[in-house]
């Protein structure tokens, strides 16, 4: 991690131990780079960094101000890091149904860009937030990548698991999402009605190389499942 | 506009045309420079954002690589501009079922950061693609910023007119959102059935300033929807 990534996280404590709302100010960029002991090069990357995640904006001529926003619960559907850490103070448990070497499905190979004749490992899993079923996943890895995986790793967070125990660098990843109705087998899962409505997602996500390496799709139950996003006008 | 996001768009515009695909790579920074007559600074700010809006990814040592995915009628939800420029393509119509000067809702008004005294915008629209019914919008705009609205403006692109029209600089916006079933009304509205899945977004729209102007919530036609985003681990 870089130095300005560290005073980053830094910041975003500060900012969480004062217990910061929406619109409050941060100190002028004098006494942050003197608080973090840095240079005003670092406290200027490390600031824009936190805009780009929707913590702080800054407004020219006024000063830094706190974009936190406070909606206990709710999944980031920008984290690459899997729900887990917006969940950290629920205790997330996860039932893995099945995990198996296998050929990947027609879809899976086009969305991982590999030959329908590959390897992956098939992951389905049932994740729980305070015993209650939150969603049915599953997920394709590719195996030239994802080398290693057993049941073990699969009920804690395999995202954590890629990164650092294989040493894999994630990069980004494209999501699509649409609402549907259950059918019998997610209902049954979900614990849940067919006929019920469903989040369903469909996640890419590449390393910094640019490969795909796992291809996922998610069901979230409805009655469980809540998210947020931090947009930017930098998109624009 | 600043020059590199007029050749950040220049350049989007230059994949287009060569419809270059997923993982395809662009022309080398001397090649670009040349095409496009700048600097090499400016060609890697314009770079920097398009890797920051999901349009391109870049490996080091290896070159800057095409992320752009086709999936057609898609909406953005990392767009600031309504989703009028993501369905581009398609015939989008709104019609205005109420629009009128009133006080806030409690909950407008605690999410525009205004008092319950303040004057609002109120605008119900239904909006149309293709002649299918997308959605169903309720929409409080701080009359403080947004001074004057009518039904010709509501029944086109309002963000287009507050931008161009008002001058105001559009910053950043919250999203949350969850999946429901309809209700009676909004089944109506919809040409949709009582307890058939909806998902429901809630955003809170700044200004560069950081002052909230727009409180909407919008109920969408499962059946006509569908979103995608793109995540970069830079905001991990």
């Amino acid at each position: 991690m870089l130095k300005y990534q560290q005073i980053a996280i830094d910041i975003e404590k500060y900012i969480e131990e004062h217990a910061l709302q929406q619109r409050d100010k941060l100190p002028v960029l004098e006494h942050l780079m003197a608080q973090f002991e840095v240079s005003k090069s670092t406290i200027t990357k490390s600031l824009d960094l936190l805009e780009r995640k929707g913590v702080v904006y800054q407004v020219r001529g006024s000063g830094i101000f706190v974009r936190r926003q406070s909606r206990k619960g709710y999944i980031s559907l920008l984290s690459n890091q899997g729900f887990k850490k917006d969940l950290e103070e629920f205790n997330v448990t996860s039932e893995v149904i099945e995990l198996t070497v296998c050929k990947p499905t027609k879809e899976a190979a086009h969305n991982l860009n590999i030959e329908l004749s590959s390897d992956v490992y098939y992951v389905k899993r049932i994740r729980c937030v305070n015993g209650k079923t939150l969603c049915l996943e599953e997920s394709y890895y590719n195996k030239a990548f994802i080398t290693y995986l057993n049941k073990e790793i699969a009920s804690e967070s395999i995202f954590h698991y890629i990164k650092e125990g294989l040493g894999l660098k994630v990069g980004f990843s494209d999501i699509y999402l649409h609402v549907d109705k259950l059918n019998d087998e997610e209902a049954d899962y979900l614990g849940l009605k067919k006929g019920d409505p469903k989040l369903f997602m469909e996640s890419v996500f590449h390393l910094t190389n640019g490969q795909p390496f796992d291809f996922s799709k998610v069901t979230y139950n409805f009655e469980q499942s809540q998210f947020f996003l931090q947009a930017n006008s930098h998109l624009l």
